[in-house]
């Protein structure tokens, strides 16, 4: 191992006594020692429940869950830390800005992109609204030109970059024409947090959603970046520490972020957050884009070269995951085939149907990469690939 | 430290320059080492996501993460896993329900009581529905005989054992008077799983919530039971995972548990939950109750005996929390100087306004008790607010 490897415990592991390479990063990262020892330390030293005690434990763990928000916020650029809120994860998180906006989307049409994760799709059907795609072309480059907003588009939510594909969406180009029709704008960057740099001021959305786990940090964590303009929604769940006054007749909120935050949070998965965060900077997070961009690029040739693989997308800027098939060969056997040599990636699906409708397929290889692949992770898959094809031929 | 306390590295803390007496258990408990190991070493050896992928460390992960579910069913007594839903805690989980069952509570009405914490009143406002307390006598008894259910009931919310009073509710007895209505019974368990043996099948609960990190485990965690008549739900939320087929216009679901929990769930926290149970079972269920009783029975009596201070409900049954003034000292400022002395105890209103009405107060100060506590620390206790009334008078 070398580089960013060393610091990830898990990555010095056999797998069927061959070095494991993970490339399954899309579905979850590994975590770095520095934030599994966080954790540990956390739970050793410091650990008690937030924001309603007066005794010196609560106070501790009180002040490191508001630095851990303070850490997010500046991370993604937010104006100040009331707009980060801690959710369970990205898909919570959607679900909670689907449930506070139910009123309005109810019967009215939320604007996605024909490549969405399920998670963008099932809470704005749940909320009652319509969706439509924006069109892209068969490269998947989304044509913006061609978004037509109408006066029942309520919403536009929108991945920053594709979970199967790989594919980055000009997130700052929608919410450019999504502002002159006033629309808010939500970004799902589960698949972009770890990987490109984020400033929500810049880009000008009102919500973006995003994962702790896929972040080199603990899970049942996330993140819900929600815009000061809308600090007045309705709170998704009620509980303990978002109230102000409660009788059995009539509750009112706290203002945000606690007023999005009902009962105990994920104290623990925020710290981590905050830690993976430090993480990352520390190690720089230039060198980890740059490092990245190159194995990444190195991958996408590699298999661009093969005969026999089709790779699914090609569009302007791509990162993380690239979906590709065996022209002869089943996705899951592929996977299965890969899994032996010590290759990890997945297979299936990858929660998005409609894409792989669009492409006529059941299903795809994904590899999927963060800070600590190389391009020997590639050539070890490339070498799985060319196994699995000598054994169907 | 003896017994139990020597599990938990946190309880050998010295707080300004004295030995910390954890005393506020019913916000959440400590973890002991085999709980912080079992996180750790997940992450370290086994970590990856769970079902939807083919490769080695996910379906390591895969099984954990399903053991973890068995051992929660078996340990509430579920008929199967299936019943049982890991959620983000008992909060996230009431919200679930609130959520699921909407369309039958909206302008009708959920039957509570008087003390219940803020987390099992606020949901079923949001849904829609009105509140009703069952009437209790003035040391906080249930006045189960006085039951009246109307055609507009349409669920009965009851705290299993107040997190403010520690008063035990008979539950059993309120799903049999329920069972004669056909209306469902959800049991907020969040202060009773830790102290008391539970079985949703002896009890008759349709609904139990409880939360991870009040037994022993980590944040961000709870579980749901939902009983087999109720596996058709509407879920509460969407995305991956709980997806059978999914287009634009239309998604179908999995059954559950898988249908009740979209997106990545909080995978070491599920498995420390697992942990938690471990432990308490390694150290023996029926010693840990019968060591918890009396110390709580100590510490009541402890403080009945004293002059000048008020405790508050006084039920047949009680385990976990006891709430106290002391008569010329104001809860906050007698919780702080307590702090001082190393005893951390809760002040406040517990989450439980409506509670804190009936009594004409503001608040309480709150001892509660785990496990590790031992008379000792009682003792602790009472010099502490000796310490408080000296300085008051």
């Amino acid at each position: 191992m070398t580089g960013f490897a060393k610091d990830f415990p898990i990555l010095d592991k056999e797998v069927y006594g061959k070095q494991l390479v993970y490339l399954d990063n899309a579905a979850t990262t590994q975590k770095p020692n520095s934030v599994i020892d966080t954790i540990s330390d956390f739970y050793k030293t410091d650990y008690s429940n937030i924001h309603r005690g007066v005794h010196y434990l609560s106070e501790r763990s009180s002040e490191k869950y508001e630095e851990a928000r303070k850490k997010v916020s500046d991370f993604i650029g937010a104006r100040n830390p009331g707009e980060v809120t801690f959710t369970a994860g990205t898909t919570d998180a959607i679900n909670q800005v689907a449930r506070s906006l139910e009123p309005s989307l109810k019967g009215n049409e939320v604007l996605v992109t024909g490549v969405e994760h399920h998670s963008n799709i099932v809470p704005w059907q749940m909320a009652g609204a319509k969706l439509r795609a924006i069109q892209m072309d068969e490269d998947c480059n989304l044509l913006l030109d061609s978004i037509d907003i109408t006066k029942e588009t309520k919403l536009i939510a929108i991945s920053h970059v594709s979970n199967v594909l790989g594919s980055v969406n000009d997130i700052k180009k929608i919410t450019e024409i999504a502002k002159d029709h006033d629309v808010p704008v939500l970004v799902d960057a589960a698949q972009s947090i770890q990987h490109l740099p984020l400033d929500v001021k810049n880009i000008g959305c009102d919500f973006l959603a995003a994962s702790g786990h896929k972040m080199y940090a603990d899970t049942g964590v996330g993140m819900l970046y929600t815009s000061d303009r809308f600090s007045d929604l309705m709170p998704a769940k009620g509980g303990g520490g978002m109230v102000d006054k409660v009788s059995l007749e009539k509750t009112t909120y706290q203002e945000p972020p606690l007023r999005y935050e009902a009962g105990t949070p994920h104290i623990a998965g925020a710290i981590s957050m905050g830690a993976a965060i430090d993480y990352m900077q520390k190690r720089g997070l230039d060198n980890i884009e740059k490092h990245e961009s190159d194995v990444y690029s190195y991958a996408r040739d590699r298999l661009l070269e093969m005969d026999n693989v089709t790779v699914y997308g090609n569009t302007d800027r791509m990162c993380g995951s690239i979906s590709f098939n065996l022209d002869q060969v089943h996705h899951y056997d592929a996977g299965l085939i890969m899994d032996k040599m010590g290759v990890a990636v997945r297979t299936g699906h990858h929660c998005a149907q409609p894409l792989m409708r669009s492409f006529a397929i059941e299903g795809t290889v994904r590899a999927s990469f963060a800070l600590y692949n190389t391009k020997e992770d590639v050539d070890r898959l490339i070498e799985g690939i060319e196994k699995v094809e000598m054994m169907y031929t």
